[in-house]
């Protein structure tokens, strides 16, 4: 098959791997021609441009543009497919992405794969970087059965587990366990950076140990992607923060009031929940 | 030197691999006969006793117990010791425990090495455990400059990295980066949780990752540890508590009002002060 991949930096580029690797042809698009000669040189793609036109003889193609970019990306794309050419993005957010282009494009559907590394751009893409880890699709009810199987079927062969929701189901996850995380960390060091006591303060960075480092992790990461994540899951991370508000304020009440019996029960609720969500990888 | 040491678990008893193989003479107290045996028979101790009038020959003791039996331990045991008796705990939390045992005896400092695994019990105590790792001294001003040195000298013996401060600032500074990452985390497990359409619980458990598993770890730990916490230093862990509570709430202002400036600056400081506090060990 002709896949096209439009953005050719960690995810674009692990996916031309893998799809070189299968047989696939591998059409690769970036906004650099010096990416273009690394994709080519590192065989990531097979052929590589920086013309959009060269897309227009893939029958699907991955858009793996930072999520700013994918909707107008894609609108100019439009001009060079067939309406038979089928699109799928790598956007970490789905109903805005959604909503803008599965109007206008009827062979569009979401996806999110949720593989990714601290590095980014060609040079830090990897083989089977997607192999068992969570890929999400959102379809709508006008999506095409046929696109979605073609998808489908591309996603299950780069070994990832696929989850099939609505755009707002997956925002609403991500915003729970991705998103919310980080503001939860950033808040963490902020307060403890508020520290008005300088001793205090110069005590508690040289106490700091691994409870500290990985609560505060995700927190002290790249602020842009924090940022990207809040503009474009805004409604979603608000709901979510105003949720985790009232759980802390919980804990806080408990503390105040003593209730020692009433917070061994939550720690231990949610001891027992975490392996829930975690060890799966 | 004759040093005892009161509680044989992974603390009393690492302690006593380290000060025997320096040369010293290691009495070692468990309330339980088993623990008195295995202590001796892996060589933490040169002798075990139930016994407290084991420890009146020790020039210097160690309280290694759980936190809530430092101070009824320490009342007991000063029955049997001349009034030079140097004595140090181990304890999490400063401010209790030296108000309750420093106005009665006047060799006292109150200790705590930040030093610690997953696991507890004689079984888990290892050797160097405390090398490179803060441990804390709290003397206050009526602690005799001769025990200060004398206990310091040993904390300096292990390796370990000594730093000295009042008790009250201790608690101040293990409640920022200790007592409230627990809250933090916790109540990040329990907002998830909270989660009412169950098919987006179930996504978000299925999609959740290192950032969730990384700032959901210490939330999800042991439930008596976390009450302990709570317990013993709750006036510090109130105010710590309330000051992430502001600092949250400045996350959710700024993206309630969009101000996307302000928030990539607010985690542009967070990224920049992490470092602050971690990457020493």
């Amino acid at each position: 098959m002709k896949i096209g991949i439009l953005g050719l930096g960690l995810i674009g580029g692990s996916l031309g791997y893998d799809l070189r690797s299968q047989g696939h042809d591998v059409l690769g698009v970036s906004r650099r021609e010096s990416t273009c000669e690394k994709a080519m040189a590192l065989g990531s793609v097979d052929q590589a441009s920086i013309d959009l036109s060269l897309l227009a003889a893939a029958e699907v193609i991955f858009i793996c543009t930072p999520i700013a970019l994918i909707v107008p990306q894609v609108q100019q794309l439009m001009n060079y497919l067939p309406i038979s050419t089928i699109i799928t993005d790598v956007g970490s957010v789905k109903t805005p992405i959604v909503e803008a282009i599965a109007p206008a494009w009827e062979n569009f559907i979401g996806g999110h794969p949720m593989a990714g590394t601290a590095d980014s751009g060609i040079e830090a893409a990897q083989r089977n970087l997607f192999v068992g880890r969570p890929y999400v699709l959102t379809p709508d009810m006008t999506t095409p059965k046929t696109a979605i199987l073609i998808v489908e079927q591309i996603v299950r062969s780069l070994g990832a587990k696929l989850y099939i929701c609505q755009p707002e189901q997956h925002d609403r996850a991500v915003s729970l366990i991705s998103h919310l995380p980080v503001m939860v960390s950033a808040a963490l060091i902020s307060a403890c950076m508020g520290e008005t006591d300088a001793q205090v303060l110069q005590l508690a960075q040289n106490l700091a140990s691994s409870g500290f480092q990985d609560t505060s992790r995700v927190g002290g990461g790249h602020p842009e992607l924090g940022v990207m994540m809040a503009q474009y899951n805004r409604q979603a991370l608000l709901n979510s923060l105003q949720q985790y508000r009232q759980h802390l304020d919980e804990f806080i009440y408990l503390i105040e009031q003593e209730n020692w019996v009433g917070l061994e029960c939550k720690l231990q609720s949610t001891g027992k929940n975490r392996p829930k969500f975690v060890g799966k990888f």
